[in-house]
């Protein structure tokens, strides 16, 4: 039975461990890869490996920095007594990109999720707290997924800051910009025509 | 403006740059590659680097292999006057997976495309004359994709190989196993009517 070259079959395996790259996309993959020049080739390993060697958690809002406190936390044009609580890195860009936020962040890389055992301890929930505490935070805006393990996640944050005497909010849940209602899901049309504005 | 830490907009540069990979892609995977450990970041970063220094072409067959000649070539048990030309190695794998094929390969690593600026000459085709001249092989059976470029290559192969007295043959066309007649392309379906074969 024919086989790969030992460095190609342990590339494919490799790849194979990202997500959403199953063996016919690790395979694409690997044959480009093949196909670089050594210099490209250092280019793609070497961002890999600085990518975990110079990135850490900011001690503030966890999020992946260079430099700790991150350049976020340490601009002093943004309120730093409104936090947005978001489960990763990828969500403070989407919510940076919109503009519409001018506070500070929490990352708490995950959400509650049983099934797969991650409990509320495993989210550093003491650190949003004592953040909380330290900059007498005006208001926390739980930003979790819509998800079931989102919104489990921010009932219990919720809870917790109760007694901080915070205000605690949560994005509205409605219609996209740009929806077609026929399209829509009915749980979201729902939620859309139970919180409605007045025009 | 929020920018990505330096490492991590780096590696997302070098991942669009692989195929089928966009901005979106790269994101997620840099995001996942963010929280490996170090030893699965190197791993895999070793794994990109060894696929480029560790690999070379086989000196009779162009594919891919980690000692020359390949175990292909060099493995007494196939037939070495019986030689399928393909496109890449990716090809091979494919081919050997179906098991109906005993003989040598030839890897072109491409095919003509005279609009990517990719002639004949780019295809190393001296050396497949020459091995069919010092293998005196029997047939070729040019395996190149069902494309345009993979058409015009078989047709360029053929003519060129004319001289030399070996049968040249390409795979059979027609509906793939499991085919759904409704949804063929008519094109195929010409294929297959007009190479119809006796029951």
């Amino acid at each position: 039975m024919y086989k790969y070259p030992e460095p190609l079959k342990k590339l494919v395996e490799q790849l194979m461990k990202l997500p959403g790259v199953g063996r016919k996309t690790a395979d694409r993959l690997a044959f480009h890869i093949v196909r670089l020049s050594p210099p490209e080739a250092l280019r793609l390993s070497q961002a890999i490996q600085e990518v975990t060697s110079r990135l850490q958690l900011c001690s503030h809002c966890q999020n992946l920095t260079e430099i700790d406190p991150c350049p976020l936390c340490s601009d002093p044009a943004r309120d730093k007594r409104l936090l947005c609580v978001v489960e990763s890195p990828a969500d403070v860009t989407a919510i940076e990109k919109s503009g519409a936020f001018k506070g500070c962040y929490f990352v708490l890389h995950g959400a509650v999720a049983p099934l797969q055992g991650v409990g509320p301890e495993d989210l550093r929930l003491d650190r949003l707290k004592n953040l909380v505490i330290q900059r007498s935070v005006r208001e926390v805006i739980i930003s979790t997924n819509l998800t079931v393990e989102g919104n489990a996640t921010a009932v219990y944050i919720a809870d917790l800051l109760k007694p901080l005497n915070v205000q605690v909010s949560r994005p509205a849940c409605g219609l996209p910009v740009g929806a077609d209602i026929e399209y829509m899901d009915p749980v979201t049309i729902e939620k859309s025509i139970s919180g409605r504005c007045k025009l």
